[in-house]
């Protein structure tokens, strides 16, 4: 596979967006004709540029509004078309996307818009490049890849050929299959981006919301199957038109995509390491400082101390079969975080070399002679993410404490609050590493702003990461994290708790008003819950009942007990929650 | 008219929301259920506190999912209704807002609604409570407010009525003529909310998108008339989802909410001093601890000194109509920005008691006695907006230089770039105070993200204002404005400065390469305009020169020239200037 990716993708100037795809890896970069326009360089110096980065400049686009004309605007057309095939030239590029006509085209006739093209296409031959015509989705009378394929055969000249760009075509609900049906050397180039399902008017959709693969809900595999099929051997090409990504660091978007096309090359031909998610959480890791005040709500919660590590200052606490690492190694001025999460993997060598097959950037720590190895890699917000097949670590912790009984059963979920600039590139790495699955993403109401969820999980839900954007506002401040903990009675654990001091995270008597009249519990029912600050909710399928402790630097606790089938997180309840941590103990903002 | 707000439009909690709406002047507010829940105040406490800042409590709200169901569903229903209604009892409040199904009916029948509507209304009335019954725009059986009506109608009982929202209304085209059929004593409540055109799933763009009265689409006026004829005497009042205001100042935007209705009361009775729009600019001020900067760019592009205030360190430079004001006073530390703008009105007096009536914060500086006052107010984005009928104060300036001639004609437009938090507030703002239009929004592509647009105007376009919101990545970076002046020789002027050693914002050659081909522009004509970096615009109705100069602290200034009947701004230039300004001389950050 022969990866490209068009530079209105990045944001930044030319020259740094050609660096950025280099050094991610592309092979080549579609050049957006604006982006040339406003750059400093010529088209000779960014075809050397290219040349000198080892990228092939795969196309230059678009060129808009050519066909369906009267013969006076033709003529000025064909005269635009000849200064963009000189600076195709020019930057040595061999191919011109043509689009279909959105703003000028007065003639809804094929004949005339394939009689124009072969024109377009004779002029093109002259300056020694060829045509790719593409049916925007919101084209004025070509809108279909079927009639744009119809127009071109109808050309018949072998400097015009079809352009495919999965969104035009999936966006509107149109057949895919067709594409095997046309020849593949009539092809000229396929571009590829995912999207969102959004019901929403097309022109928008496209220019706000594309996705890179694996990140919306389009069947691209299926798409490049079909034109594979067809015989296509050029590029796979991306063309992803997204408000984050104009905005975010080029060299960070560049990697984010090229995994996307790897991991897509991956679906179409199996050409990874098999993904093997993961079974379970290993351990969380919650790093600072000074950990003291989480040991103390820990203590207060039942969670045994299994000792220090026997090199580094590093301390393990386990409750049933979760283990929460407490490191104060190399953390100065840092407050309590979620700094890592390790996960149990069937087979660890394998998640390695999958991770580095999509250029998961490798998380590295100090580590000696002895001790347990682990595969690492850092999300892109950060959190280190490790994996091990056996948990031989635990050994290492020495002079601890043995662990006896507690209603804490294992890690629930860890919940990541995650920079806007990197929510989307989460999903993909957490899917395509890790093979874990997205859930419908959610919307919460919080006292400052939306908060968009979506919650990352393996087959059985024994792992699930629920991955929270945080409205703007937020920008800049700590972002919340949170553990939660199954229990096997959340109800014991809370009293014990409570007894042993604990500063639960208070909920207001309005809610457990309002709780009663909701799902009409008994009064004792509510009264416990009160007493408890506990939360309550419901599903078709079971209940749900769960607390909060109060936030240790950016990082609180949950402990939820799950009835039923109940598979959800209380969503209901996060605007209370959202509400007392701004309001009471603890704060979202650090 | 009696103003009330929902409290759901407003960020914060509960007792912060009450506050800024009695602190705005709102007669009341809507509570709404989950910021009462997730609230530490009971009902009670609520009930006095409202009591004590002067709010009624109009409404409680939303009473969800309760009609079109089997008989098990109701029974729990009516359970639930019952506890609601004891909540709004213990609040004080006497209507409770019940929506139409969305998500458990199963009986899509008009005779069960209304029976089991009737039932509600009793037990409603055991509570001294009455049901405003609202057809959401998305609804599972009544989505139209015609058949909500039609079902309380059937329900036939003194504690049923219907509440009407303009959003559910206008969002889905429904002829809002048939309200005036309805009486008014059975039109419970009146909810108003404006929004932009969209075409996307009603149910995000109410969530998201809503606005305030005169910010959108929507023929409100129209819409209150109908209500008004039918005989309904209650609140208007706000319900406005909008992902902005959620996330922002309650104080700022329950003052923002209220002039939005006091402009709509306006509209529909006429309330108001009548609006007299601008007929020019009478000046801008570009204020910095140093000005020298801004003095030598207005040197070299040929404005005379006019002299300096006989009592500030205040000067004022001039060029044809133009009158550029430097201000030095009470401005330590501060870099060279547009600070106020100068507001040419037919009637100053009339203007002052407008916005008074809108509630303009008025802007006030010092003066002395024997200087020409002026009316004055603040925009919302901090921009001093000054109007006087005549422009006497330019007699206050001394030993200066007689005006000669110059190829500067006026001050064509003032580009403000709005922080995100007050793009809505400034367009109504704008229109409800000085009677200016506000333009189709557009967008722009910059290399670090899409810059929103908005021209405001008045009808001669003798007074543009652009707004631009820029990309939430520049949050805190210094906002870049700039002065843009129209010339009746821009070529000339462009000359004439680069003779006197002007810094041109400097213009790529592709631009040029690009110019020549997009338009067929003589050899020569391009390359004068390369050579004085100059940018080119063609529309159907005619062309458009314009250049920039290097950027001062976070303005800079452009000048332009329409020829025939061009009306643009060159948006498609824009992409260049914003790369230009970040690479080179000048930048967008500060």
């Amino acid at each position: 596979m022969k990866t490209s990716i068009a530079t209105v993708s990045l944001s930044g100037s030319l020259v740094e967006k050609l660096h950025a795809c280099a050094a991610a890896g592309f092979d080549g970069v579609e050049i957006f004709e604006p982006d040339l326009i406003a750059g400093d360089h010529s088209p000779e110096e960014i075809r050397q540029l290219a040349r000198r980065l080892g990228l092939s400049l795969d196309l230059y686009q678009p060129l808009r509004d050519l066909e369906g004309v009267d013969d006076a605007v033709f003529a000025d057309n064909l005269r635009r078309a000849g200064a963009t095939f000189a600076t195709a030239r020019r930057l040595g590029i061999d191919t011109v996307l043509v689009c279909s006509n959105v703003a000028t085209a007065t003639i809804d006739s094929d004949e005339v818009s394939a009689q124009q093209l072969r024109r377009v296409g004779e002029l093109a031959a002259e300056y020694g490049v060829r045509i790719a015509f593409e049916a925007l989705a919101w084209g004025r009378f070509i809108d279909d890849y079927r009639r744009a394929w119809r127009v071109v055969e109808l050309a018949a000249h072998p400097n015009v050929g079809v352009c495919l760009d999965s969104f035009h075509v999936l966006s509107r609900g149109h057949d895919p299959s067709g594409i095997a049906d046309i020849p593949g050397d009539k092809i000229f180039y396929l571009q590829l981006a995912d999207a969102p399902a959004l019901s929403m008017d097309v022109l928008s959709w496209s220019r706000h919301h594309r996705l890179f693969p694996g990140e919306g809900s389009f069947d691209l595999a299926g798409f490049v199957r079909h034109t594979l099929a067809a015989g296509y051997t050029g590029p796979l090409s991306l063309e992803v038109f997204n408000d984050t990504f104009r905005q975010t660091d080029p060299g960070h978007t560049a990697v984010h995509a090229l995994r996307s096309l790897v991991w897509l090359d991956d679906q179409v031909a199996h050409t990874l390491t098999e993904a093997t998610p993961p079974t379970g959480f290993d351990f969380v890791e919650i790093k600072a400082e000074d950990t003291s005040e989480v040991e103390v709500l820990l203590t207060q919660l039942g969670f045994t101390p299994r000792g220090r590590h026997r090199t580094k200052p590093v301390s393990l606490w386990s409750a049933g079969a979760a283990r929460v690492v407490l490191n104060e190694q190399q953390a100065r001025d840092q407050v309590p975080h979620v700094a890592a999460i390790g996960l149990q993997v069937p087979d660890a060598e394998a998640t390695s070399r999958r991770a580095a097959e999509l250029m998961a950037p490798v998380a590295y720590r100090r580590t000696y002679a002895a001790e347990q190895p682990f595969g690492a890699a850092v999300a892109p917000d950060g959190t280190e993410m490790f994996w091990s097949s056996e948990p031989a670590w635990v050994a290492e912790f020495e002079r601890g404490v043995p662990q006896g009984p507690s209603p804490v059963a294992a890690i629930d979920h860890v919940n990541l609050t995650q920079p806007w600039q990197t929510a989307e590139d989460a999903v993909l790495f957490l899917t395509s590493v890790f093979g874990l699955s997205a859930g419908e993403p959610a919307e919460v109401p919080g006292p400052t702003g939306l908060v968009r969820s979506q919650v990352m999980h393996n087959a059985d839900k024994s792992v699930r990461l629920p991955l929270n954007v945080a409205p703007h506002i937020l920008d800049g401040a700590g972002l919340p994290q949170h553990v939660a903990f199954s229990c096997t009675d959340v109800l014991a654990l809370a009293r014990a708790a409570q007894a042993a001091g604990l500063q639960f995270l208070a909920i207001p008597d309005n809610y457990y008003d309002y709780l009663s009249g909701r799902f009409g519990l008994a009064e004792d029912t509510v009264a416990e819950l009160r007493e408890l600050n506990l939360l309550y909710d419901r599903s078709p399928h079971g209940h749900f009942i769960h607390f909060y402790t109060r936030t240790v630097g950016t990082v609180f606790l949950e402990f939820v007990q799950r009835f039923g089938a109940y598979d959800g997180y209380g969503t209901d309840n996060a605007p209370v929650r959202l509400a007392a941590q701004r309001g009471r103990l603890g704060t979202v903002r650090t």
